[in-house]
Formats: structure tokens, C-alpha cells, sequence
């Protein structure tokens, strides 16, 4: 077992004002102590990048803690064990778990998730199989109610829970158009994961674009994005449409953190136009039903039924870099830093 | 039988812009034809006033067919037969519909509906009785899931359907509080209604009086009004809560209609961290519902248990000087015109 591990890590040390910046991060080194009773200690091998963290890092309540001052950042992370005190997990287990931005961490073995890294690489389980497909599974289906035949639109549709949520209501019998930006994503949608259509935000006028899309309206609107493609979707609803309200990525920077939005849905009243509905959610809610959700992805994903992108940034150093790649729309796919 | 009704009648000759003017309307005389096989004619004698008529006048798509250019202005009413060809009506037979904004209307006798002008006051079977009785019920217990112990909070509650909706929370366990104009609408409330709580959005910063009656937030918000108050509710959110959007008064003559509000939900993010949802409802697709609502709010009327208050307006030239009452708030209770 080692002693004495040393842990490189990103802690918060000023709430971003905007767009995170390194400035508002020290990279420190601690050296932990090695895991006591029913602890763990991981080596980090993948950190996942997520666009909930902007809410994380601001101020304020939310539906988490925010990360305090001088804390390292909080992140999901996938890595090895190194040293177990815990009787299910031994050294050269892979687990995954909420570790945070540093190169190792000392967890309880409670708050760690063993993996199968024979049959799926570790990225898969923070990604498709991890928060962003639970995410995309309960947001679609529960929230979103989707039924048979629905025509469903989805925003940040090539991101790690847009993707998916596309596929998912692809298996259901929806008809799907995905929004993203730029000709190679959008080829991505309709060539490799099968969407019926997609709508180029940077070069369309997306209103009308989702207007030729779905003549007839949507049923089921799924927002990762917030601002002007929220209020060009509420435009076209159809009667008892559900607005699923997973994210607000285009919103986070400029609102610091989820309090207001700058650009609001001025036509929120289509909702009562067409007795519609906008209802957010928070996966954490879900995680005593992961169980009803993970034997099917898992099922897709091992099958290949259910495609899924990582973009795999390198070297632990890059980890606010790569973070701001989530909110200036230059990942392609689920964004992970490779330790 | 008379025949040869002369009835005069407001007719739509422009759609407004903003609120609603008198050149918009023309006053029109009518000779009417005696009722055919299964109809009725109608002396009307009290014209209903309801928010919801700045959306019918509106062009374009909405939950019903806007009023065409030259017909009669679309609107509820209350009056007496004085001619029937329908078996179940007969001359002197106190009836409710959609009769329109004119002195006599001829309509087919299963678009009318008699009531027992000994047992309540005509008005009452536009009001308290009528549509704003049936969406306060229908808003609240349905669309609102309103269960005891909620923290409830109502706009435009001095209102033809706040005042409603408010009573019913009270009598179903919840804590209400409720927006209105003025001292002497906010006394109404708390002395008159029952009542937990006033807020004089007159006079008072509405989002610190909204944290300061629910410190932990509120589980339903009825909204009325929109704009700057359904953005304060939605900073003042708990989890779970139902934000039901009944109507905007505040915006619908900003927008020409319901089609997009001015003044947008920018806190509509709140949805997200509180898992929360903003619902609209229209309430003629509860009518096939309404016996379920129907005996209940009947006896509580009767019995006085619901308090209800109709601001009568007289001269049926007044119809338009009446309607703008509505969206400047200075009517006090259900507005209607006495003919």
C-alpha cells in the first residue's frame, strides 16, 4: 500500500465572473493521508467535464453546495484504486466516483462505483454510461414523457446528453432534429446516430428552421442551451408539448452561475397558448433509480446500438482550459481530460 | 314571439395595438332573424369582462379562432329568453353563453345554458359560477396539484379567479397570500377573503415581500399577471414547486395578444435548481369536467363559505371604456356590464 500520496489538484480560489479562467484556480499539491477504515485511494486516470460545474462554482444556493473558496473542484472522475481499506474493492479496481480535479483522491468506498473496464473503456462510464446518460434516459422519459410518434427536438444535440437523448427517443418511435453548431456536427447527428434532421445554429435562422422541421410544432422540446434557441423552440410548440429544461449552457457565463438568465423566453406564454409545460430537473434526484436505466444503456452501448463520442483532452495541467471548451461550444462530444 | 330584434352590437373593425381603443370597435345596429328550429333569442343582460378577450382580438394562432374583422366582439353573457324554438327553453328562462357583445343575440339552444336566477344573482353565473369559477378550481387543483399544507401564492388576487383560487387553497389547508393593487384590494384579501397574506405590488419590492411571507419558498404560484411578478415568484421557488400560468394581464397589450411577453421570465432557471414546472392551462378544455367542480363551488357560493364581488359597470355603450378597466387594473373583482 503507499503512503503519502501526493495530489496535484485544481482548487477554486474565486467565483468566475463569466467564463471560468485560470485565474480563478490554484493548482496546489497536498499529500494525503493514506485511506483509513472503509476508505479508498484512487489514482485519477479521466476527469469528466460537465456543464453543471459552472453552477457548482457560483455562488449562492442551488440544488448542491456550491464549492467552497480554497476547495478542490468538484468533478466526476474515473481512475484505479491504489490502496483499499474497504473489503469490496481491491488495488487495480477501476472505479468511478465524484473525486474532483486532482490526480488522486482518498474516497470512502461507499462513494465510489466499481467498473467493468473490459468491456467498455473508463471514459464510457463517466460519459454514456455515467451522469450524461442517466441524464439523457430520465430526462426523455420521465420528464419528458415522450410517448410514441412525438416529434422531439433537442439543443447542444451532438453534447455527451444530447446525443443521447436523440438516440434514446430514436428506439422509442420519435421522429428527432437535433440543434448544433457548425456542418460537421450536424452530419454527425443525421449520418452517424441516426437523427431525422439538424439544425445548423450558426448558420440558420433556427425559428424558422425548427418551423420547417415540425410544420405541425413540437412535442417535446429537450434544452440544454437556454437563450434564443429556448425562446425559438417555445414558438413552436403544439398542444401539451413538454419543455425539458436539462441546462442552459449558452446562460451560465453570462448570469454567473443558474441564478437569471440574459436572454429570457419572452414567448413563455405559447406554454399557456398550447397547455404546455417547462419543467427543469436534476439528475441527483434519480440516482435510486439508476438501476431502472443502466441495464439497458449499458445493453445499447456494449451492442453499439448507441453511439457515443469522447473528446479526450490530455495532461492534468489543461483542466481550465478544457473546461472552458464546454461553454464556448469547441468540444465535440463528451468532453473528459485524460490525466 | 318577437320577431324583428333589433340588436345592437360592438363589432371588431381593428385588431388593437396595445390596449384595446374605441376605434377598434364599431357600435352597430342589427336586425336579427327570429330563431330558427332549435334556437333561442336572447335579451342579454349582463356582458362578462375576462382577460382572456385581448387574446381572441389578436391575430394569428392561438388556442381558439381569433375574432374576425367586422364580426360581433366575442364574449360571455347572461340574460333572458324572449323567444325559444328549443324544447328546453321557453321565454323568461335566465341563460348563460357566449352571446357576444351585443343587447340580443339568437343562438342554437345547446349553446346556452339556463340557470336559477332565484338562487344567485345572474352575474354570479358569469363569475364565481362561470369560466373564472371554473379555472380558478380546474387552475389550482389540477393544473396547480395544490395538496394541504402548500405555501401558496396568487396574482391579480382580487381578482375574478384569484380571489377563487385563493379561498379554495384556504379551504383546501394551504397558506395564501396574495398580489393585488392597492391598500383597499390587499385589506379585501385578509379580512375579507381570509386570506394569510397580502402584497401591495404597489407600493412594495414584490420579490423581498415574497421571501419575506415564505422565507422557504413556495410550492405553488398562480399566476394572473406575468412580467416583473411571475420573475419575482420564480426567484422565491422550493423544490418541487408548480408555477401555473392561468394568464399575463400585464403583457398581453404589450405583445399584441399572448404571442410574446416583454417583460420574459429571466429567473425562469429557478425551474432547473428547484425541479419545478411553469404549466399553462386553458380552461374550455376542462368543460366536459365542469360537473366536477360545479356542485362543489355552487353550494360554497350559496352558502357564502366563497365570497365572490362583482364590479358592475352599466350602459351598454360603455363596453369598451369597461373592457380597458381590465388591463389597467382599475376593476375590483369580476368586471362585468350591465346592458
Amino acid at each position: 500500500m503507499q503512503n503519502n500520496l501526493e495530489s496535484r489538484q485544481f482548487r477554486l480560489i474565486r467565483r468566475p465572473n463569466g467564463l471560468p479562467a485560470q485565474d480563478d484556480f490554484e493548482l496546489t499539491t497536498e499529500t494525503l493521508d493514506a485511506p483509513g477504515d472503509g476508505e479508498v485511494a484512487v489514482a485519477v486516470e479521466y476527469i469528466s467535464l460537465d456543464p453543471a460545474m459552472r453552477g457548482w462554482m457560483a455562488e449562492g444556493k442551488s440544488y448542491i453546495e456550491p464549492v467552497g473558496i480554497g476547495d478542490v473542484m468538484r468533478a466526476f472522475a474515473a481512475g484505479t484504486v491504489v490502496a483499499s481499506r474497504h473489503p469490496d474493492f481491491a488495488e487495480g479496481d477501476r472505479v468511478t466516483g465524484l473525486m474532483g480535479a486532482q490526480t488522486h483522491a482518498v474516497m470512502p468506498g461507499t462513494q465510489v462505483n466499481k467498473v467493468d473496464a473490459s468491456q467498455l473503456d473508463l471514459p464510457t462510464y463517466i460519459g454514456a454510461l455515467g451522469m450524461p446518460g442517466m441524464t439523457a434516459w430520465f430526462g426523455i422519459l420521465e420528464v419528458g414523457e415522450l410517448a410514441e410518434g412525438d416529434r422531439v427536438l433537442v439543443s447542444a444535440a451532438s453534447g455527451a446528453v444530447g446525443a443521447l437523448v436523440g438516440q434514446i427517443a430514436k428506439k422509442k418511435g420519435a421522429t428527432v432534429v437535433g440543434i448544433a453548431g457548425g456542418a460537421e456536427k450536424c452530419a454527425y447527428l443525421t449520418d452517424e446516430l441516426g437523427f431525422d434532421g439538424a439544425i445548423d445554429y450558426k448558420s440558420e435562422d433556427v425559428d424558422r428552421a425548427i418551423a420547417t422541421h415540425f410544420p405541425d410544432g413540437l412535442d417535446i422540446f429537450f434544452d440544454n442551451v437556454g437563450g434564443q434557441i429556448l425562446n425559438a423552440a417555445l414558438a413552436n410548440l403544439r398542444v401539451g408539448a413538454r419543455v425539458v429544461i436539462c441546462g442552459a449552457i449558452s446562460q451560465y457565463n453570462k448570469t454567473n452561475g443558474v441564478g437569471g438568465a440574459e436572454d429570457a423566453p419572452t414567448n413563455y406564454l405559447s406554454l399557456l397558448v398550447n397547455r404546455a409545460k417547462m419543467e427543469g430537473f436534476i439528475i441527483l434526484d434519480y440516482i435510486h433509480r439508476y438501476d431502472e436505466a443502466y441495464p439497458q444503456m449499458a445493453e445499447w452501448i456494449v451492442s453499439g446500438e448507441l453511439a457515443h463520442k469522447e473528446d479526450i483532452d490530455e495532461g492534468f495541467d489543461n483542466f481550465v482550459e478544457t473546461l472552458r471548451k464546454l461553454y464556448t461550444g469547441e468540444n465535440f462530444g463528451k468532453l473528459v481530460l485524460k490525466v
